[in-house]
């Protein structure tokens, strides 16, 4: 089981995804969300690279069924029903709605792995149980960080390295490339306290600026949830009991 | 004095260096030879980023004192004199030569970066001599690390962090990017022992399948020399005694 990290999204072409399993990281916010919004029981999430196309995309939907959410530049999209803050995507707001996703990095990242042959959502919410599942699947996975504007960002390096911790320990035969290993490493210098750590990043400090403080809290929060989304047919579900996916067919 | 570090140069555009100072990396082996190079005579080297602008570029130059050199996949190409390892550019074979130059991506790295109002060649060579010039200088620093194939470099990454360190002891007023923190911490992790660390690389590892484990040692070798190349006029030579750039004027 090889294990690889793409530290930004602008390091291959849509078609290097081709067949693979993927893991796609935003802490900051758009896979937390992701995984928080399934969890409280919306039905589907439609991750979009573009905010024109959540909106021509909305257009061909039932109304009060489907909500638009997202941001450009931390903040809410106006005319949209949601911003990017997980703690928005709230059971009374969300339960049984499809939620057309629009955030600057993540959901752009998740539309360039499309072609994934299976692709999962993971932040540090949901990295044991996503562990297991990738273990059991024993595939070679890309872990592709959705980084800020193509670049490097901390928190998602950070998690990605947590992630493969927990992969290893369930996996000894386990193969590392050199962007795996360093990402490990920044898991254990920053890694200890994620709280601290998303506090003193740049993304972090420019959340907390704009007075999203309380988001830091929330997507800092580890293993909070079994839930783990994945992508399919250009929507993002739960895998339920693990059965959503052809893979698991195969598992034990 | 702000420090940057851009893990791949597919982050940014060419324009994104416009105006800036920048220090280009690729320990394996791009900016070793060229240290390497100036440091035993050459005259000038031409980084080029394609091959047949180099083959074009040494049409226009007198044969005898032009040699090209390169590789493309860790070898030396077809028709070129000279290949990237760094150990083939003795003074015997290149004093007083101007040296076309392409590698798969440290001389690309260069020619993007071209708009830098300062671009500086560094590799763990020179490491302290480069950092003693950029803390004269006291402008904010971009580090570029060439990685390979758009991908994250280890040895790039740790070479960065390392120069970033020696910056740091001469200036503490320094800010640091979320990469640049990085940087620091991977060298913390894995630039105890250079060799070793080279060694387990992917690019290492690849350079010894074929046959290149004595550049791997040469590269490792940590401030042997004084030698800083930068970049003027679309070609690479030494600073003289810090006084062939515009900037050196306003030192001390």
């Amino acid at each position: 089981m090889k294990i690889n990290v793409l530290l930004s999204p602008i390091s291959v072409d849509e078609l290097y995804f081709t067949g693979k399993t993927t893991v796609v990281i935003d802490i900051l916010r758009a896979t937390t969300t992701i995984i928080s919004a399934l969890g409280n029981g919306a039905k589907e999430i439609i991750p979009v690279a573009t905010v024109e196309f959540a909106v021509k995309v909305s257009g061909g939907m039932f109304g009060g069924q489907t909500l638009l959410g997202g941001e450009r530049n931390t903040k809410k999209i106006e005319g949209f029903a949601l911003g990017n803050s997980p703690m928005e995507y709230s059971e009374d707001i969300i339960s049984g709605k499809s939620i057309i996703l629009y955030t600057t990095n993540g959901t752009k990242a998740i539309v360039k792995a499309k072609f994934s042959g299976e692709l999962f959502i993971c932040a540090f919410s949901n990295i044991s149980a996503l562990a297991e599942h990738l273990v059991k699947l024993n595939k070679d996975v890309e872990i592709l960080c959705a980084g800020r504007l193509n670049n490097f960002s901390m928190e998602d390096t950070v998690c990605a390295g947590k992630l493969i911790n927990e992969i290893v320990k369930l996996n000894n035969d386990t193969i590392l490339t050199d962007s795996a290993i360093a990402s490990v490493s920044l898991n254990k210098s920053f890694g200890k306290s994620l709280l601290k750590m998303l506090k003193e990043t740049e993304h972090g400090k420019l959340l907390i600026e704009n007075g999203y403080e309380e988001d830091l809290k929330f997507c800092s929060k580890l293993n909070t949830t079994d839930s783990i989304p994945y992508f399919t047919g250009n929507i993002l579900k739960l895998i339920t009991n693990n059965k959503d996916i052809s893979s698991s067919e195969h598992e034990n």
